[in-house]
């Protein structure tokens, strides 16, 4: 009879790097432990320098991603009391578009003296926006072209993905893109560091570097078309071998379990990206559900059979989240943050004081406020626009919109406002979905807020007209992680012969179910349908106000 | 050789009455006193009762009115030492329309035992917003029967006015209705009160009754046609005779000399309304100057030699605000309002904890964090509408609009596009004026705003390209009253001949003059172009999601 076995999952965010470990029999997670990056998002200037970053600059330290593990890994064993021998595979997870140019050996080009003062030399995480004039130009000229894959990502790639990212290095810091042995996502940077292995994952690969499956990587003439330097990109600076999720990338080095108290030969599966390994995490396996990864901003995640054009999707890639399915992905770009923006600047001191006296937190007064509505007492109408719209219009140049204010409009009503203009959002990229042949019959919602915000996860059901359903853990990147460690240590290691035996096993839901309440639901049709006339008005070209504000805007502050 | 010669201007406001002992020759401000009303609004309660009114009344006590003349005049004397001799007239001005029904004595009906406890015997303040039903129907049968005094008005009656509120009555009170002997305007009712005669002055019945000086009041066919109760209301409840501005509507009583200190005999002009007595106390007295009287609302009012239809302008009155001329009365519901509902509502703890290490109000701190940003630089707009649109679409049932909010969007920024929508709301005004044949060269501020908020001037300025003075007097009221006593004690007694002659004699203009800077005009040009495309987007019918918001929020209230 032996132990019970575990594996750890490793969750990469934008502010630190969080360890689960977690009972592969069970889902129970023993243990956890996050650690903040020293350098955390670098957006003003390189650590020990005083010379100010360009604008939208957003980049890290690799080093810090080394030092997660260094910390984390040790701290869940001595918590846990589980003994290393029963860990059997580590998998990790990180945000993406998170890109770095490494030399021959995989070092960081950021790590080298000679390199260090350059900031094109470090990591670009997923929300350093600087490379949108490239990621316009690339759709201008995929569109020229007829690019067929265009369509597969909702017809605009983001200035977030990887080839505007290297373009821009190319365009700004040639000598760095020239330097470069090779660009690699920091998802698969990390496994190359815990198993010596460079084996790039199918996910990011998908969706953030425009590779098929079936067709490979866009055409050298396409690239050529960018700029004749990136002819070769793909052979020169990538690599044409992409690895299916869940495969193992290799086993752990002897120097990286002396690092983190682990046994060397330990499992470990290719990368992966937080928003897609918490789908299965949140039992989401098969078609018909929908994963919505529910956090600052949220991803919406589905799975088919069968390849589908969706209008304004960010990517369907085939084995993008669960092997032999594709993996449909659209998103939000602004919703935790949307209601974090209105607390810290439209929130009067009245309701912090009162939140206090009732030992709530801001958020917990407001929705305590909000919940006391009914749908469409509040008169407000908003659009979800604050960062942009992400699905399905795709224009990073909307901004927010919200109307029906009188001077009888209180805070609450415009909190719960914007939580309905997020459902709405989420509703038209699931009528989308259903347009296009992918049917979503039910809602699997994880992340950050489902667990903090009932009010809002009924508003989601009510507007959605479907049942949502809350995954059972907080951390469905780290277990998505552990699983698909478990799925790489295999069955004889005392893992999990595939990903949907894993998700059997180890993801669980809560018992809280969150039902459409029909009279509401009643309401909230009438309010969406004026949600999508002012969504069509404003972002689909009749009036497009938000862009020449947006412009000039930029005139002015540039005229200086 | 005589002592100077004053006279008191009694301003009747929404919360309070302000008396200002005025030296006649020279405009010089010798004392003034406040006094608040003891039932203030009455919204919620009538004084001693637990009955909550219905929705939108706005009451007010009568014997509050009297209260006013009994504390401040006094003490206006007493704080100047001028005696009672040398004060030749008194003056007042009035909210508007402020109405109320009285009995064959002038008593009103709300003192009576009998009628104490009946809320439509009451005071109704320009803001009881009850009659909207009633001025709904006037409007649609004024329409159909084509009647041509509509256009005077802007094609439309507010419910403020004074038949909606008396047919409001007939309709919910018919023994309230019977009982009146007459209905009157608070401000003749307070001269009333002063002099012991009943002159209905001619400002109130030509802006708020629907009176015409050469065409009388409309058909007793069109009273009849909206309740055959009402065929005789003019006869029966109102007057057709009506005094122009600056005539002597009698002389103080003995029983009020007694109350107030004053001498018997002394003139007493007609009544008034408060922003139309602030125009000739602004130096505005011919064609050619705007004078906006800037406060929680705007009245924007100009003169002309000729009647002409204005689109969407509150009314135009001939002698309505100066002898011998026609007055153009437009407004903005929603001005002071606006920014106090922001710094209420919107503004964080974090901008009062500033403010108040600053020393500065919360609108001083927004102001200056605002005055840093160039035109545009914000990136918003929003529509003026929080309280409605008064002019020029006249539409109580359009609502607030703010767009292009980031996640980088401040307190100030809104605050400052706050600002700027009501002077684009200006600005849409002043060019219909301009094209209905009624030239705005240059505008005079008065009002509570101008004094308080130099960034707001300066914008108001750039955005409608034009100079704007300010008035000398931050009691433009009251001054402007004390100017007609003034005329009304006339030349003889130590005043003045005409309202011109004591507009050069009293009112003054300060220094300071805002210019337009054309490079922020340029700007605000174009931004003045976006604002007028979503006016009329959302104010003439393209998208009324504004009223659809308002009636679903009217009939989930009302499902309750």
């Amino acid at each position: 009879m032996g132990a019970d076995k575990y594996t750890i999952g490793v969750d990469y965010g934008t502010e630190s790097g969080r360890a689960v470990l977690v009972n592969v029999a069970t889902g129970e997670e023993a243990a956890s432990a996050v650690h903040s990056y020293g350098d955390g998002v670098i957006d003003a200037h390189l650590p020990g320098s005083d010379t100010l970053l360009p604008p939208d600059f957003a980049l890290q330290n690799p080093q810090d991603y080394i030092a997660v593990l260094e910390e984390t890994i040790p701290a869940v064993l001595r918590a846990s009391g589980v003994a290393p021998e029963d860990v059997i595979g580590i998998g990790t997870d990180f945000t993406a578009c998170t890109m770095l140019p490494i030399d021959a050996r995989g070092v960081p080009l950021c790590t080298l003296a000679q390199w260090r003062d350059n900031p094109y030399a470090w990591v670009k995480i997923w929300k350093h926006h600087a490379a949108q004039p490239e990621a316009n130009e690339l759709n201008k000229i995929a569109r020229q072209r007829g690019e067929t894959w265009l369509d597969l990502y909702g017809g605009k790639i983001s200035s977030e993905w990887l080839i505007p990212k290297i373009w821009e290095t190319l365009n700004k810091a040639p000598e760095v893109f020239a330097a470069a042995d090779r660009y690699i996502e920091a998802a698969d940077w990390i496994v190359l560091q815990l198993t010596g292995e460079e084996k790039r994952n199918a996910c990011t690969a998908g969706y953030k570097a425009l590779w098929h499956k079936r067709n490979g990587y866009p055409s050298d003439d396409f690239f050529a078309a960018l700029n004749p330097s990136l002819r070769h990109v793909v052979d020169e600076k990538l690599s044409r071998e992409i690895h299916p999720l869940g495969q193992r990338a290799g086993t752990l080095t002897i120097a990286m379990a002396e690092k983190t108290g682990l046994l060397p030969g330990i499992a470990v599966p290719v990368g992966n990206v937080d928003a897609h390994v918490a789908v299965p995490a949140s039992t989401v396996v098969g078609p018909g559900q929908m994963a919505a990864i529910m956090g600052t901003s949220t991803c919406l995640m589905a799975l088919g059979k069968q390849e589908r054009i969706i209008e304004g999707m960010c990517g369907v890639v085939e084995d993008g989240i669960i092997p032999g399915l594709y993996g449909f992905e659209a998103g939000q770009s602004c919703v935790g943050d949307h209601f974090a923006w209105f607390v810290e600047n439209g929130v009067p001191p009245a309701y912090y004081e009162e939140a206090a006296r009732r030992g709530l937190t801001i958020h917990q007064w407001l929705e305590t406020l909000a919940a006391r509505q009914k749908p469409g007492e509040h008169g407000l109408l908003a659009l979800d626009w604050w960062n942009g719209n992400r699905s399905i219009l795709v224009d990073v140049d909307l901004a927010g919109f919200l109307l029906g204010a009188t001077l009888a409009t209180r805070p609450e009503d415009i909190y719960r406002a914007l939580i309905e203009a997020t459902a709405y959002g989420a509703r038209i990229i699931i009528e989308a979905f259903q347009a296009g042949g992918v049917p979503v019959n039910e809602i699997v919602a994880c992340g950050g807020l489902p667990g903090r915000n009932r009010l809002l996860m009924q508003i989601y059901a009510d507007v959605t007209g479907r049942e949502i359903k809350v995954a059972g853990t907080d951390q469905a990147g780290a277990l998505g992680s552990a699983m698909f460690a478990a799925v790489a240590a295999g069955k004889a290691a005392g893992g999990h012969h595939s990903i949907f035996e894993a998700a059997q096993a180890m993801a669980h839901l809560q018992e809280r179910v969150y039902k459409p309440i029909p009279a509401h639901k009643a309401i909230y049709d009438q309010l969406y349908a004026e949600y999508v006339r002012l969504h069509d008005y404003f972002g689909r070209g009749a009036n497009d106000v938000m862009k020449r504000l947006k412009s000039l805007r930029q005139q002015v502050v540039a005229n200086g």
